[in-house]
């Protein structure tokens, strides 16, 4: 199978895990909106932006030099620009929940979830200065050996972001104490199993690239 | 820094999270006890086994190739042993949890962390038949897009398996109600550092290999 066969798989399950997320967030929970007085709506932005906003982009930017046609240069400049987007988008899913704990009294970053987002979302920030200061700034071509540690550390990031989310995702069903048999359990497990299979097709789509 | 470098550090995480885990298992929790007939004792059976029989022991058989001496038979030896051993405690390891379930009348596999969990272990079990049906057999040397295949399916299984271990803390956590600022949570929340960062740093260093 081709690099871009494999590709083909993550945007599937990253799609199918954007689609199961707002299923989730719309008709079982509460909605979704930045600006409400119910705490709950204020807290649904957190989950739809770090999934939808971080970490499908930064995986289709990830993606961008097999999916994107045209010039190094294009491809080189998506992968950029989508990871920039992700990180503001993933500013406004952090100020969210930080809203929520404020309306709600509750402590800022105490659970493992936020331990390794947080972590992780700090990390990233700092892997796109290098990266932009590395590759996009005009000047001789980086060596082989930076641009294989940007990859590999993109790739641990990537995966590292894919742990805060599953562990966030198992914190809120365990905070909305629902019972083994209740649907909404099985669509929050099957986002989960969807959030990882994007994960796992993304590192695929970058490691066969080298042998396809 | 070398391959073997990188592989150091694993240890390094990889022994850190062995230990926190079982100053948490001793010190704060009930102690470990398959045996038991507290149901918790039992219990405690599972994070141990899963941890340190087996994502640390499949983890250091992804790296026997730099850190075993000696020929290459031997080093697919000790890798083919280390994945096998790992598997054989991880079954003790489900035992115990599945016992524990029995005891306290608890439905087995419903969470996220169980749907991840066993999801894994099965992969885990057919990737290891193929491994030894391909490489272990006398015959023909397998071709590198096989052996490609492997090591991109084995990191993928290392990472499920990471993610299991993290979301399986994250519900524990939550289980026992801890409040944000106990001891008990953060040495949890670091534990579960560990475990990710052992994670990262065995798949830096099966990365790097093919550089260094």
């Amino acid at each position: 199978m081709s690099s871009l066969g494999i590709s083909g798989f993550a945007h599937l399950f990253g799609v199918l895990a954007i689609i199961l997320l707002l299923v989730w967030l719309l008709h079982y929970r509460e909605g979704i909106d930045f600006d409400s007085d119910n705490g709950f709506r204020v807290f649904n932005v957190h989950p739809l932006m770090m999934f939808t906003g971080f970490i499908f982009l930064v995986g289709e930017a990830a993606m961008a030099f097999e999916t994107v046609p045209g010039l190094r240069q294009t491809k080189k400049f998506v992968h950029m620009t989508l990871h920039l987007t992700a990180i503001i988008l993933g500013i406004v899913g952090l100020c969210a929940v930080f809203k929520f704990h404020d309306m709600a009294h509750i402590v800022n970053v105490y659970s493992l979830h936020s331990w390794i987002g947080i972590g992780t979302f700090c990390l990233f920030g700092l892997q796109w200065l290098f990266g932009f200061v590395t590759f996009m700034i005009p000047g001789p071509s980086a060596p082989t050996r930076t641009r294989m540690l940007h990859r590999a550390f993109g790739k641990a990031l990537l995966f590292m972001a894919v742990c805060a989310a599953e562990t966030g995702l198992m914190e809120k069903s365990s905070f909305l104490n629902l019972k083994p048999h209740q649907r909404e359990y099985h669509l929050i497990n099957f986002t989960g199993l969807a959030i990882l299979l994007f994960g796992v097709f993304v590192d695929f789509s970058i490691n066969f690239r080298n042998f396809a």
